[in-house]
């Protein structure tokens, strides 16, 4: 099947882009938890668009109506539903799209998928829209885990090839461009921003770190704090990579490199280093968990493509109109940062048992 | 939970490295399919211990014996259950790393998790050989795709930052090292010589590609080709990355780089390039689904090591006695092939569901 | 966890009987679907309240608006959310519920399980209004079925000990009142209203059929007809009994007795009698599949009744205002015909698995 | 799929009648449990064969081996596998079958399934001998359970109509035949030895009380107590009813009548009576949970019965050869204990993560 997350948590996200509305379905979520909804929809801001230079010029103001699972802004044990509803939507940007498939789009895939039927109104359940629901399940996760002394940061790694300078080690989310060097941030919307003038994109990465993990949580062998992430990573548009710790780096080292010694350290157990990402046989070592994720550029771009034509089987040239990011990376972070909260919180309730 | 795999088929590896038998259960599989014990034997013959310089000298048959699933050597639609018995054990080699845990191994974190009743021995359910179980399934798997016309191609893409050259197009599963170069495959096989002579370990990359795949395979947003085969690949111990087509190198492109242009050849559907790693919002695009898996150098190294003593919570030093490969990363080339494919066909199942 | 139902389709019902909506999410109808909306509506009124003498005189339109999972009238692939507003909600009648739990009810166990954050209004998630969103998942699973020749009947097999007479062989879904014989109908209305006169309630027995079914469906040992079908009509509040064919009578029988003879008719193999109700070894055999559903009274009742204080945690006397069914098993036929559509549909996706 | 149960433990049950081994696979059992296997194997020989007159003749030890999961005699976090081989088998009794299927077994519809690829021999996965893993589960189970104060007790409600006399109080394990009363239980086995003589089977009745539970496992809607039971008890051969408390007969009461008053006893909220058996919307309610199964007659007769023949497609005389009991029911006592211990420990697991 298919938009569906979770073991001890089941987070299921409905609707497509321009579908009456979307949203998602939150189960097991223990009774009387308080949700902060204000700091929920500071967090939703952060990836919704309309809001500077490098994002789409659509407008959405993505507040979402809780119709299931509350009592109050305290959840009663019920799965928790919540809707954002689809306004400002323009299908017939999308028609064409149908019989010409964007390159690096579903468009294509997703017609022969589903015989045709498919909803390929602005990406439908492909869009990046996908996403606020995402952050909303996220979001109060993020809350929860922020109970358990458990913080979720990132920020852009890179973009268009400019890398960001020094170590993640505190929150970004403050930042109207979510970098470590704001001179690094600069040259990066520089990159996007000539990307956008030259109808073009440009891909990125995204970096995460998750603090005050206790040691214990993922299980062996496709239930590690790897799998659990990367399930959910993965299942965010555009994502084509993922590396944890050192990641790909490791692969050139040796092991006297690539093993972080144990130390003792105020009477606990830590590593000098953190290559493994702070993650052992799947398991959390209780130091950060660090992962770094890759974005591929924005697939719709101004430039004239190369396609074909689904009903004359004859190659075509393709023009999009439409409103399109030249770079997804910026809102991405929230959501990556979401996708984190998700899993460990699963991961954590899954703790719970061998208690 | 832990060491399941699967939604239409479901796998279960069960064992550790020194208990009685390790195997593994696999329900799903319809009836009537005629499994090629020889082959099956061939491909398990790839990964199993004791064969050359850079494996470890424990020799294991690792021959399979299936008590159910099975009328003579066909299914019958029960769940085939094979078992491979532990012999060359030596368990007094590791009762020291309970209190001095290895860096780099899942010593640490299974010490805290279970609450010390973890079975120590030979990395116990963290080992290695968990591995042999996996590439009886995927063996399994890897034929019934065969019948369908999908094959999986794999290789070593680099060790100890050494890179083969040239494309993968055909299997290298004949060759002693599985590298397309077999000059670069000399210079790797020196490096990790070069390594094991100081005592020392390098890790490496291993690339694979599936062939003849339809359009259509995946399910967005979780359960996407991407997610699937994540969720198998990081299963693997000393997985730390993964990248599906250009992977990180897409984070550095524009859009107008990354994206394949559609074309129509023979009548189909295809595109020149293959960046997306023929995945597209999930779903398979018919062109070779490529992915690259990034190994860590092999944890167990001769040289001395920092560690903890776990009873005195004091700094310690470890040295390891015991066998281990100082890479093991020409051993994870079948072990790829083998959860590839078990990825494969069990979206392959859920593919007939939307018919 | 709790509300999700379903392997290859997956269903998931979310809201409190006061909540702003309840609705479901259903995932894995194949795409290209076409609903039939007025058939659709037609059926969800079977079970809705506020029709007759003996329903609870509560008003609500269960209009569902679908807001995800369409392009037009046919499914898209996306998962299907459908939300019916509660609007006449009157939540001051239960305030009290929560100190004085009402015996027969989950007023008290779920004061404990949720710690006292339960929605108590209406019953909460416990009310028998979640049945409406199961109707809307069911009405669309009984239409996938029809146009595989697959058809569900059900009756009133008995209210307050009053039986029905005659076989089901067809619908009696047009009948205001679904009983085979109208005489025993009457009867048993009478027994409802004398019921509801005296301040009380009675029980009864739902009898469902399903006919048309392959030889194949389902699959042991947990998997089978019988165990999906009990999964999913245990969720139908009140219900506590369940038995398939002559279920309780085969007790007492002979295996010569109970046993169905296989015979050659028009070249199909069939049986002469069914007293395994269509299902041998958890496998539909081809004949009509037929469980009865036992249904306790509906514990709110006008009757001063002896409860708890669970504040002070002393003995309480209860009467119990607000507005409850004498008899909900009138309402709970077109509900029993939503469970096992909704059940068997599961298992004929999961059959085609196995072509 | 089939032959796996659960969700915070996960079993799988694996082999056929005469496969080399049967077995089961328990994934989720927490590290550092204990197990007495003394008293596991006790448990087991409760259902062995071959032990009476009333049991086939067939000889099997039912020695378990366990091959994965125990450091000594502890559970160490892995998945739990234990084999029974099997010994004393026949196959030539059972070719027949194949072709003329036996009424009442699974032998055609497994036949269609499968598509003539199962394992007729002995039954395959259809025999109750795959109820033997099945106690090894449940063995285990049962023993953690004890440690938190719970207790599972049963007997046999009745046997070809005559029924038990007296409530289930105190448990029946060491009697030889586990009734209530000895009396009611000599008529039983004289039933029971008078359809053998006439070449004939009965059914009968087990009931089950599970004593101890806290308040609140089980999760509505579709994981309630009476649907987790229900899901695992109907996939024990021959059970074609289940109904919970009063069950049935609560289709005949008044509201009045059936809901169990609450009373403070000792400072604690009990029932008077327990007309729901311990659970209310799903949720125990701390007072015993009941439950009572209903077995069909052991379908394999040595009366001359109706069939057909699947290859000629005509009508056939079937003479069953072959061992078989008369009764299944006093050995299924112990697999109904071993279901509900299952199913209560998930629920146990369950709850921990709502603390």
């Amino acid at each position: 099947m298919s938009s569906t997350y979770g073991q001890n948590i089941r987070m299921t996200i409905f609707g497509q882009s321009h579908s009456p509305a979307i949203g998602m379905t939150l189960e097991g979520i223990p009774a009387g938890e308080q949700i902060d909804f204000a700091a929920l929809s500071r967090f939703l801001s952060r990836r919704a668009p309309g809001q500077n230079a490098w994002s789409t010029a659509r407008k959405e103001a993505d507040a979402p109506e809780f119709v299931s699972g509350l009592v109050g802004d305290s959840t009663c044990g019920t799965p928790l539903t919540a809707l954002i509803r689809n306004t400002d939507t323009r299908s017939k940007d999308y028609f064409a799209l149908a019989v010409t498939p964007r390159p690096g789009h579903a468009d294509y895939t997703a017609a022969i998928k589903y015989g045709g039927h498919q909803d390929f109104a602005g990406g439908g359940h492909f869009s990046g829209r996908m996403t606020a629901p995402l952050c909303i399940a996220g979001g109060i996760c993020l809350q929860l885990l922020e109970k358990e002394g458990i913080r979720v940061l990132s920020r852009i790694a890179a973009i268009g090839g400019i890398e960001d300078e020094g170590a993640l080690l505190s929150s970004t989310a403050e930042k109207a461009f979510p970098t470590v060097s704001d001179a690094r941030g600069e040259a990066m919307c520089e990159a996007i921003a000539k990307a956008k003038a030259e109808g073009d994109s440009v891909g990125g990465i995204v970096e995460c770190a998750v603090l005050g993990l206790p040691v214990g949580l993922g299980d062996p062998m496709f239930d590690g704090m790897e799998n659990r992430i990367a399930q959910i990573v993965f299942g965010i548009p555009a994502v084509k990579g993922l590396e944890f710790g050192a990641g790909f780096a490791l692969a050139a080292m040796r092991g006297s490199e690539s093993n972080d010694a144990f130390r003792i350290k105020d009477g606990k157990v830590v590593t000098d280093t953190n290559r493994c990402g702070g993650i052992l046989g799947g398991i959390s070592d209780g130091m950060p968990l660090t992962f770094r994720v890759a974005f591929k550029p924005t697939p719709s771009i101004g430039k004239t493509q190369q396609t074909v034509n689904l009903q004359t089987m004859e190659d075509a040239e393709l023009n999009i109109i439409g409103r399109h990011d030249p770079c997804i990376v910026p809102r991405a972070v929230p959501v990556v940062e979401a996708a984190a909260a998700i899993a460990v919180y699963d991961a954590l309730l899954e703790r719970r048992k061998e208690a």
